[in-house]
Parts: C-alpha cells; sequence; structure tokens
C-alpha cells in the first residue's frame, strides 16, 4: 500500500533499538514532509560512520579514523597513572561532564553477563592488566554501570588484579548512594543500605 | 570528545520527531556496534526516499515515483463514487487495513490549525471539490481526526460542499463512540456524550 522506497525506509529504521513499526512510519513520513537536504545528510552521515571511527588500541575508546590514540589518553595533562574502567564508550561521556577526573580512560566493551553469552574473555580485561603494568597504574577505579552485571564484572576485575603479580596499586569503585534530587522516602532498600554503609563523616 | 561522525550522525538522527540527544547517542552507538551494512542499508534508503515517493495528482497519496495514479484509485475494483477524506497519506493505511472500505480516498494534506499558520488554502480541498464533480461522487465520508483541528476541517469542507453546486451528495463523518476494550468508567465524557448521542437501535 505504500511506495516501496518508503516501506524500505520504514523496515530499515525498525532496526533501531526500541524502534516498532509505528515510530519508523513516523520518523520516515517525518522525513518525506521535510525537505531533502535533512534526509541526505542523515544518509551521509550513516554513510561515514563506519569508516569514520574507530577503535583506539590503548584504550579501546571510540576515536577518529585519522587519529592512533585517544586524546584523552594520549593529552600530557591526564595521569596515566590513574585508570577509570568503564563499560562502553559512551560512559567516558558521562564522566567526562562531571570534569572532576583527570585521569585517563579503559572501555571493556560490556559487561560479564551470561545470559547474553558474555564471558570475561570478550572483554578488554587481558590489555588492562597489561596496561596497569606498562604504565605504573596506581590507582583503577571501577566505574562500571550499578546493575548486577557491572557489580560482578567490577568484582572480577578486582580478583584478577589482587591474583595477578601487581603490587601497590588502588582499586576503587564509584561511591554508591542516594542520587541528588531524590526524597528519602522515594530511594529503593539497596541505595539507602549503600548510602548508609558509605556514610561520611562529617566531623 | 566523540569521534567526529558519531557526532555528525548523533546531530542528524536528533532531527527525528521527538528524539533527543541521548536517544540519537543510542541509536547511533547501536548502530555503530551492529554491523556495517546496517547503518548502510538505512543510508540507502534515506538516499532513496525523495526521489522514490511522490504525490498522485488525483488522490494526493503517496505514490511510487513510477506511477502515474495511486494504485488504490486506478484499481477498477474500487468505488470512485465513494470517496474518504483523511488528514495525512498514513492515514489511508490505517483504513486499509481494516479491509471494509471499497471506496477511493482524498488526502488533505493536514487539518485547518490556525496556530500552525493551516488555513483551508493549504489543504487539498479546491481539488476534492473538482473530484467530487468530475467522479459524480455520491457519498463523500470525512475521516479526519477526532481532534479539534479534526473537527474544524470536517465542518469546513461540510459547509464548503453544501455552498457548492453539487447536488445529491450525501457527507457523512466517521462515527464517534467507545473504543474497543475500554471499560465504560475509563471513557472520558466528550465520548461517552457522542457514544450516548450515536447510540444504535438493536430492535
Amino acid at each position: 500500500m505504500l511506495p516501496k522506497a518508503l516501506e524500505t525506509l520504514i523496515e530499515a529504521l525498525g532496526e533501531l533499538p526500541g524502534v516498532g513499526a509505528r515510530t519508523a512510519e513516523r520518523y520516515a513520513y517525518s522525513l518525506l514532509k521535510r525537505d531533502r537536504h535533512v534526509s541526505e545528510r542523515l544518509a551521509g552521515a550513516l554513510a561515514e560512520l563506519h569508516s569514520g571511527v574507530k577503535q583506539c588500541p590503548v584504550t579501546y575508546a571510540l576515536i577518529d579514523a585519522a587519529e592512533n590514540v585517544s586524546p584523552l589518553y594520549s593529552d600530557t595533562a591526564r595521569d596515566k597513572q590513574l585508570v577509570a574502567v568503564v563499560e562502553e564508550p559512551l560512559d567516558i561521556i558521562a564522566l567526562e561532564k562531571t570534569k572532576q577526573f583527570r585521569g585517563t580512560y579503559h572501555v571493556l566493551g560490556g559487561a560479564i553477563s551470561p545470559i547474553d553469552g558474555v564471558g570475561p574473555e570478550q572483554l578488554h580485561i587481558p590489555e588492562l592488566i597489561e596496561r596497569l603494568k606498562k604504565d605504573h597504574v596506581q590507582e583503577v577505579i571501577l566505574a562500571t554501570n550499578a546493575s548486577v552485571e557491572g557489580e560482578s564484572t567490577a568484582l572480577y576485575i578486582q580478583r584478577h588484579i589482587q591474583e595477578s603479580d601487581i603490587e601497590d596499586i588502588v582499586v576503587s569503585r564509584l561511591a554508591r548512594g542516594i542520587p541528588v534530587g531524590v526524597d528519602l522516602e522515594y530511594a529503593d532498600q539497596i541505595t539507602l543500605t549503600h548510602a548508609l554503609q558509605g556514610r561520611k563523616q562529617l566531623s
């Protein structure tokens, strides 16, 4: 019933995460109603995506295809002996936005999740261990997600470092507690437990 | 902080209706993680969109660029003397899915909305009047949305037909009432009023 070009687009848009037939229809129709340069710009950006982006061979962050290493690593102002370990490249953006971190990053490429068939061997853990030795890292911050998978991954890495021959290294984890703006009565039990255990002495 | 190719894509995806920065990031990152042919297929579909689709010069439905007139109009099995007037091309799909309508369609290209600067002159109303005459239409079903804009558009067209020199034409409107599966207690007052007024005698 729909023109073939429109149907092909609706089908292709349906590949985006969480986009069903209705949403894909709405996207396609809105692009059709707008100036053709909007869809052409999107088409161009998509065509350039894979060739324009690569993984940093040291930190596994996403970098321009023209770069050798992540600018967040090559920047001499950043402390290479302080490493934040994150699951995904976009987690770096979240941490960078705080402007509070002057160390470097290491992207695992996911979290250990037996259900999804992701074991530690699929993550960049051996490369992390190598880097901890090579850069004489003094502190590694495990900044994985606060999910079951993130917690198990952090635990796995912590044990892995303990069992390795790396000495004099501090392994830390992001604090768990009540996020800004949340009323105590709405906080869940586990978060409150973490907040109690991690309470800060004021004086 | 992000590779340029990824940032360009996130920006372009942000042009989709209802897609903010976070959703655009999620879409872009998911495409990056998947096989490159997924984004290339989407890029191709986008590039072909405007050249592959055009408006039917009679019904204003969306048709393949290679076609002259909408297949739903040229089909001899369909009753040209029965016309359903809809706001947007996608409304045709919704009505066709019922498999209950054997007439033809006329797309207005929107609804009268002074706030959005859409007046009756921007809609395909003169072309509708022409068509009612030319095809000797016997019934026109005003299938605009049940919104304020849809209702005013229907009212406007109804008056326009009455004031024209077209005689012996039935102008009807889709029934208003309680949709399937909705409990009476949750139906709004206006819908219930419509349902009462439009009640059907059973015996």
